[in-house]
């Protein structure tokens, strides 16, 4: 018999989430019935989008769940063997029991590290993909602004932009972070949004306006976005974490009305529309990174008993780059 | 010489315009010069869309400008012959001197009222067909909302989508104008937005949700709409008037994050872009409104005095449908 571990929700957070927010549960897994699998997790990511979902969707005295990787255990299903590496969205747990539904096998290249699947090689350097190609369509020579350029999907987002040719303006909540957009990642510019008003700062280093924004921000990032959009601008509305501490994600925004003359789109998307392109994305990102065009960082925690720890630095802005708990 | 009366913004307003905003002023016409042609006004629109610029475009103590339809009454442009009906952006005035540019000639059709071609036959009714069929892209079968459903823009919009199959509900400000949604337009419901919380009104309205929203009004009508949108919901964003009293055009909206997992697209759009559209646009609108699948109305003022009044009361809801001048 296998005892796991798993996070509980404790109680519905109300604002920041903290500590007392989140229970560690030992617990007996059943016997595998037909079909099933025993996945030993090995990462698990903690997202900004997991936020809305502690106020809505997670239930109480359950296990949360969440992208994770892990490799097979035990399987009573034929498509999955022994030692097989899967993605799958039953983190938050040492251990998983799945049917097999929603496993996707994982097979990195030998000079990737594995972590790198649950960041830039996964459906987080997907996100920015699709969202600053098919949906900003950023051209050569084109303005852009990513907001949390420092976080996971906009620092892979921004790189993105730049390797395309556009000039890039990031945000980010530290000096360093700043630092590290505009020394490390090659930024044109970037800003320390806690260091004065966001849309004079985006303002003075926008000369040109902006013809994409990639939002993961919402609020006063994406009014000061609109305030500088040129005509046919386009937003990508990835994320609106100022939001996400309200529930319902309520994030406020006064200067909408741009948009009308200047023919500006919002487009909301979500990444699971696009997975099936994960192959030849991964393809591509893998040799981008061989190049040393994206380069990429992770925050990892270690243990499940700190993947609480993990949910409440992410929403203060303590990561740099994609927020991980190896288990 | 003619002598016209002109419009002149005397102060900007604060808030909802006042008629001491404005000033009544005589002026003596110079003789035309070469290139040059008079037009005698017959008609002024009086448009949401010009209070923003009360604030900002236009200047003090000058005329005023806006779409309008005249005579001309002497040429000296080969182009233009004495009796002419041209459309032009010089209302505001009994008469205009024009070198020519900017006008567009008017042919009315025998059986449609010239100050259809303000309103229905021209750039509103234009406004409203390429804002539902090419920006919202309705389709038979969708629902469909239509805020200031009984304006000049909206109660032309709600029709069109009516033609295409769609069920469509509208808001107003008065239970008259409702009645008239329902009774005389045919839509399938609407509501007064003054008599209740416009969330909870459209969402009693609107069992399978919200495939498009045309938007005129922004605020809380917008945050309505994006809390029961459904999945690849589509925003047409034609204008924002809850925002227009306010300088910049400020209008709150809380609901965004909604398009994120709705992937909803908000989509700013502006007339002007599809004018080489207006001749097949108007023969096709004429026969919508001989077969009566389109009807209007107009609200309409008499006399150059009466144009301060035409504006302080469209702020003010007080139209149904355009609202013109005769001068």
């Amino acid at each position: 018999m296998t005892t796991s571990r798993e996070i509980h929700l404790a109680k519905r957070p109300e604002g920041l989430p903290e500590l007392g927010d989140f229970r560690l549960v030992e617990r007996d897994l059943p016997a595998l019935g037909d079909g099933e699998v025993l996945i030993r997790q090995i990462y698990m990511s903690v997202d900004p989008a997991m936020r809305p979902r502690l106020s809505t969707d997670y239930k109480l005295d359950e296990a949360l769940f969440g992208g994770a990787i892990g490799s097979i255990e035990a399987s009573n299903n034929e498509k999955f063997a022994v030692g097989d590496v899967v993605h799958n969205q039953l983190g938050f747990r040492d251990f998983a029991v799945s049917n097999g539904e929603g496993l996707r096998k994982v097979k990195p290249e030998a000079d990737i590290p594995l972590s790198a699947y649950m960041s830039v090689m996964g459906g987080t350097g997907l996100t920015a993909y699709q969202g600053m190609i098919d949906v900003a369509k950023v051209k050569e020579g084109e303005q852009v602004f990513v907001s949390a350029a420092a976080g996971a999907v906009g620092s892979i987002a921004a790189q993105i932009a730049k390797i395309k040719g556009c000039y890039v303006v990031g945000s980010a909540g530290s000096d360093d972070k700043v630092a590290w957009l505009k020394d490390d990642l090659g930024l044109d510019a970037a800003f320390n949004y806690k260091a004065g008003p966001v849309n004079r700062q985006l303002r003075a280093l926008t000369p040109k306006g902006l013809d994409a924004y990639f939002d993961n921000v919402g609020g006063d990032h994406l009014d000061a976005a609109l305030s500088v959009m040129n005509v046919r601008g386009r937003v990508a509305a990835c994320g609106m974490i100022s939001g996400y501490n309200e529930f319902g994600a309520k994030t406020t925004v006064h200067n909408l009305a741009n948009i009308i003359y200047g023919r500006i789109s919002i487009l909301g998307f979500v990444v699971f529309d696009f997975m099936h392109f994960m192959p030849q994305f991964q393809a591509e990102m893998a040799q981008w990174i061989r190049d040393g065009k994206v380069k990429h960082r992770e925050t990892i925690l270690h243990g499940i008993a700190e993947a609480p720890h993990a949910m409440v630095g992410l929403m203060r802005g303590e990561n740099t780059g994609k927020m991980l708990v190896e288990l």
